[in-house]
């Protein structure tokens, strides 16, 4: 739908003209939005696979959702950097700056306790729930400034047309609900206990991951 | 904060003049956010207390947030009404009706549902994850609204000003982000495991709330 948006009312999309833009709202949407959130749910939707290739897959949906995300920030400060116009002075920019560094201090953490051999099993048990709120809260967040933008983009393309209920507006608008929507929903699905994964094989779990501590790394000994 | 924003920078708040508009972000932050993330926190806060005490504190926060809220409202649209501009065409207002009607809901069924007294014990239990997932959401969609109407008086204000970092810009992106941050803060003391009420407390409530509906209305029981 945001393809769809800047498809239909904002020219579409290209690097080298002034449409480089229009990459910013649909990489942020495709990798902080989509990506990310889409990323959360991997251990509730594969809640009964084994741990490992779960975890795996939620790091691989997080490393895919930061590039396309450090491409959209890098084609809004390209186009700025062209048009001369001043950056990071908006509620926008500063809570996309905000999220964008929460966001890469928690892979970087995440991926020091969780994915790298090395860390004490006791440090991950006491880490986790720290993990799984700044998770929820930094995908929040990012919805949060993926409708601050949407807002920022509409006043300034449509100005009184806006009020008129010009279609593009409506779209907008409905994006930004589903957006929302969107949000809501993983929020539900993240929260639900009967959703999580059984604390059996999370514990069976665990137990491989001190004995591939313990052992050594034995990929495939699933 | 909000109300040093519309003080030093937007003339202040009067009723009976252009002014009127200004009694909207200063009701709804004060209702929807400040108050509503109070009567949040009430049975953390107070998790040793009686249970009833606790109870009808959590209402009586969310009576005083949905009557100033109301209050926003009323100053929004009379004010529209006035100047002859159109209703309910922007995301943030959307958003807004959405996150008040909401609101109402939950409302109505949180009071029918544990202050009335004859709801059936089985139904409390059953509807209790429910109506704290629903409160925790409205809660946040309400602090995005907000940020949404920010952004949308800064970009009307403003203007060209805005990226010139004028001192109202930056103060209402410092409010912007305060508030971001009072919702993180409400949902991280929210969904702590250490800090919900002691299940030893919330059974003894509970069966106090079993007999006073069987035994009859006792007030001051306890």
């Amino acid at each position: 739908m945001t393809g769809a948006w800047l498809g239909l009312y904002r020219g579409g999309i290209a690097w080298e003209s002034d449409l480089q833009f229009n990459a910013h709202p649909l990489c942020m949407v495709i990798g902080l939005v989509f990506l990310q959130g889409d990323a959360l749910l991997v251990y509730r939707v594969f809640r009964n696979e084994a741990k490992r290739t779960t975890k795996v897959l939620h790091g691989l949906l997080h490393v895919f959702a930061l590039v396309i995300a450090l491409v959209g920030l890098v084609a809004v400060f390209d186009y700025h950097r062209k048009k001369g116009y001043a950056d990071l002075y908006s509620l926008h920019s500063w809570c996309g700056i905000l999220v964008f560094g929460l966001y890469f201090v928690q892979w970087l953490v995440g991926f020091s306790f969780f994915l790298f051999p090395g860390a004490p099993f006791s440090l991950r048990s006491r880490y986790r729930p720290q993990h799984i709120f700044f998770g929820a809260t930094i995908f929040l967040l990012s919805v949060g400034t993926a409708l601050l933008g949407l807002k920022e983009a509409l006043l300034f393309n449509l100005g009184d047309k806006y009020s008129a209920f010009e279609p593009e507006g409506v779209l907008a608008n409905v994006l930004g609900l589903l957006l929302a929507c969107f949000g809501g929903a993983v929020l539900y699905i993240l929260t639900r206990a009967d959703w999580k994964r059984p604390s059996q094989a999370e514990e069976q779990a665990l137990s491989m991951d001190f004995k591939t501590l313990t052992e050594g790394d034995s990929p495939g000994s699933q």
